[in-house]
């Protein structure tokens, strides 16, 4: 259930509801619009007398919340969300763009990345520290180092960092650099970490999992919200289908159902929905006609020699071409960028 | 294996070299490109003597074919194929817009469509007469009647008719009203029919199958090329997997590789694609901005009221929407319409 | 709705209930059990007066029916259907082996296999004349021929025969030969082809779709059996699924929930549900300890050598050994074989 | 690469061979065998001198792995690995059977159950004590009171205890209580909980992730060996796919070629694989026809009233079917129970 608040209603009145809200065995979630303020009330609300919480100080009415997901359901909240990465907002009605190395390697390839995405207009860099890898024997990122020089990299270009967070472990580490928590797919159920970035107040980026339903993403950002974290940003990356010829297949459909779903920000990934560079821009295009508010890339100094996916990664010269076509494309959506 | 015939062969070095191909127990395709013709050898050419062949008159070249599928690679035919509609051409260079009812039902409907969207600038008429439907005891289609609505339609507007064959029994009827014949989802390896109307030159507009890889699609394709008739048309409408709030999963990953692969001209149906109305345009707007040579959708003066498929189809006026962002995004893409 | 006959309804009775529900605008079927005679209602029975039904002569009541397939589904009929081979029974409370090679090649190749499966037990005979083959350059079938010699080895072994149809075109050939008509994955959904084996009375063995659900191979079934065919057997041959290393994904899950839906006997294909020799025969034992009415496998002399389908075929020596775990899983589950 | 060792071979031979790889840059594991041990060579041995290796004391020959999975292949270890729980043993050829709640629920409930599954011949009790759910409202176990529940029913009935631990927080806790860890499927690309599992010495149960393929799987798995822990159980309980009737798709078509690569034992949960309970038994004989070390079901004593999973949960009378079942299908295969 929704209790929708008069224009009104006092900060005193709003810590009297919630008061009444959790003697009655309720969780109550404070959700702060323009226009209004609402409060989520969060259990078994069938038991709840309406009837008896509408006479109450400072409220105009209920509403009742049909999906299982209630903080993020843009029935709660109808603007959407807006991500503030300091020298980048998502979420705004603007076009962000996110760009960088999928592992960072070398001082030098970050830099290099990190000027060149610049150069050209992007607004955030990535840079995978923490690998989750499917082998044990492959490369598991440089770790601290990695942090260290994505670090120099912002210090330099202004960019802030968008980064993995693999477990509970070293999110204590990874916060203290990153600007941007990255929840990677095969994470998206994991519970105890989802419940850790929520009680941090830094922005997350929530990929999609491999076989997850669109329920199942937002009930795991709801994870994260009802811990009090509302800098949740999703990010669409491809699922698993029977097609193998691509790496994933990237599902733009959902796009439209998503934003009619939740006020969250919506990015796109195409380097992981393709898996094959020619189909990076092409698909970055079609993500921003589909209508988001970003998208995120992976580029390489020489992506032959990329030490993790290189065969998506695009080079510079393909990354110019696509940050031109961004702004075409974003021009057309009315967005900024 | 590919022979590639010098610029200067004469009509007469290509009908020896056929017959030859053939005394050696291979079928020969001729396939005339712009700048050069070449000659598609099909079976088992592991056996063939390479220097042999290109010593023969006429032969600039050889080149093996790694695909399964020969004639609809883009290996044998760098130039992406051109299918006439009368009034409209796919694969041109232009955005081919294709639009009209799921199932045509009455008089007043069909032509109220067919008016509308020739007005907001479609170039051709989709509307099915036959149809296939899961249930026997479904509205399967108005039949003959529906292909002679079609054909006043046509008379009135101009617009070249798309409308799906459904079997080999009614093939000669459909074939005597349509433009082009639209194999449909279920029907992309009934190799029957893909047989007779390979045996036609009547342009035909191949759905992919619910389940179908990219490479099985082609092959179906090379089932209709096989028996001379080039004027195929590929149309992603979305593949079936785990999630199901969407109806299908359209997947314009594949699009830019399919391109790489066939020169044959691909359009996307975003209608069955998405499966919800309010998501159409927007994944027309993606397919565009990918790359296509067209989109088709469903259009219905009442989508509550149609027959079949309702929730998908666009109103009147969420079609002008959508042409006026499709005249946007050709714009952008450099592609007339 | 279901028209519950009184056991004492004459022959008479039950045209006049044929005849009013016809001109009540539905269509009648008539099922026999061997308690009690019902009739299947087809159509919109919203509109129906029930009560006026239930003071007719002959009825005993009658029963809303939830399912879209009516004439298929256990709610109509509690017995399972027997379905007869001439000399085998499917659907009995018996488990019935269908054994023979994917495609008839040679004279030696299909009386060896019909001699040696008919030794070891099985009770019919399966093989390929007509083959839908992914592309069109792969070995398509010895067609007549190929029928000719499947019924030289019944002539000799007693066997009846089952056989694939492909197309509309061939039906009346094929079903001058075979016993049952089998259906392919490829055409569960080829309505035409599914409507003229409705109207034969030979049995029809009915494949699942590649990415069928439970509802849509119901309904392709009730497609038969609306138009007078109840011989129809399900066979679940394995799904398609993001898994590759097996060539499908055989579905052994759905089979209770399938037998609780329809009346309808089921078997099952590990061969083509696994792809690989080494487990078609843990497959097959676990098809017949699920609780089924026949499996179906390949056998061939030599796998190596087969013209389609070799890595999935059984030697000889391994069908010996597969049937002599069927007849102890068969008396497991106290069935006759 | 995979070193074997001369049946002679001394501790000190394998230390200094253990040494010398390590010195080349590579990590040796040792893999006792009842015939043979063998030192399994990990990292990129392409560049490592095999003359020189076979040279060394000790040293037989070599061995090329193929895979990327090495310490958990059957290459490496052909005899199938014994996990022992103390009062049974999983991977011995016996037919083991794991039963008990979804959740634990209440101290009646909990050992009410376990005294009905070790009267029937379970071998270990199953019980959630953390449960991983999708929505964050949702009944998330009794934590620690339920481990206590669990160590009480194990106290009274001797059945070792098989419990999912879903963190690396909560794992020193859960792994004082169980002889069993369970890791979920949401969590079987967990790498950081796979490693910290991996340095202890307690079996683990390793569930397939709901999208995971073979490899992925067996790559999970050599996670927790690579880092010493051998004591490792596979667990395959149902796939999604687009077949939505049954809650997973039980991948029984797996089992046979996992059990050619793989010498780690493997076990079947028919309830998540059907979330049906009339499914269950069913899937259980087809699991165990196919041959594997052992089944886990759920049972409940009032299904209806389950916090967790109600509709799967056998009751107990069901499950005194369900082994009776198991006790002769595993006299088929010659299996001790």
């Amino acid at each position: 259930m929704l209790i929708i608040l008069n224009p009104a209603a006092t900060t005193e009145q709003i810590e009297s509801l919630n008061h009444t809200v959790r003697n009655m065995g309720f969780l109550p979630h404070v959700i702060a619009g323009t226009d209004r303020t609402a409060i989520a009330v969060v259990g078994d609300t069938k038991k709840l007398d309406e009837s008896y919480i509408t006479r109450l100080d400072g409220v105009d009415s209920t509403q009742p919340t049909s999906q299982p997901y209630k903080l993020v359901s843009r029935d709660v909240k109808p603007q959407t969300t807006v991500v503030d990465l300091g020298t980048a907002r998502v979420g705004d009605g603007s076009l962000c763009v996110i760009a960088g190395p999928c592992s960072v390697e070398t001082r030098k390839q970050v830099l290099a990345t990190a000027r060149h995405v610049k150069k050209c207009g992007a607004h955030a860099l990535r840079g995978g520290a923490f690998k989750p890898r499917t082998s044990p024997y492959e490369f598991q990122g440089l770790r601290e180092q990695a942090l260290e020089l994505l670090a120099e990299a912002r210090a330099e270009t202004g960019l802030p960092i968008v980064t993995e967070v693999k477990d509970t472990e070293t999110l204590p580490l990874v916060a203290r650099y990153a600007d941007v928590l990255q929840i990677g797919a095969r994470n998206m159920q994991n519970y105890s970490l989802l419940e850790r970035v929520g009680d941090l107040r830094l922005p997350v980026m929530l990929k999609r999992g491999l076989s997850s339903t669109l329920k199942e993403w937002l009930m795991a950002a709801e994870y994260i919200v009802a811990r009090g974290n509302n800098n949740v940003i999703l990010c669409e990356r491809g699922i698993r289908t029977f097609e193998t010829e691509t790496r994933n297949t990237l599902d733009l459909g959902i796009i439209p159902l998503l934003r009619e779903r939740t006020h969250l920000p919506v990015i796109v990934d195409p380097s992981h929905g393709t898996g094959y560079a020619s189909g990076v821009t092409p698909l970055a295009r079609a993500a921003a006609a589909v209508g988001v508010d970003g998208v995120m890339v992976e580029v390489h100094p020489e992506p032959a020699k990329a030490l993790s996916d290189g065969p998506q990664a695009l080079t510079f010269s393909m990354f110019e071409t696509m940050m031109r076509d961004m702004r075409r494309i974003s021009g057309l959506m009315g967005q900024a960028i």
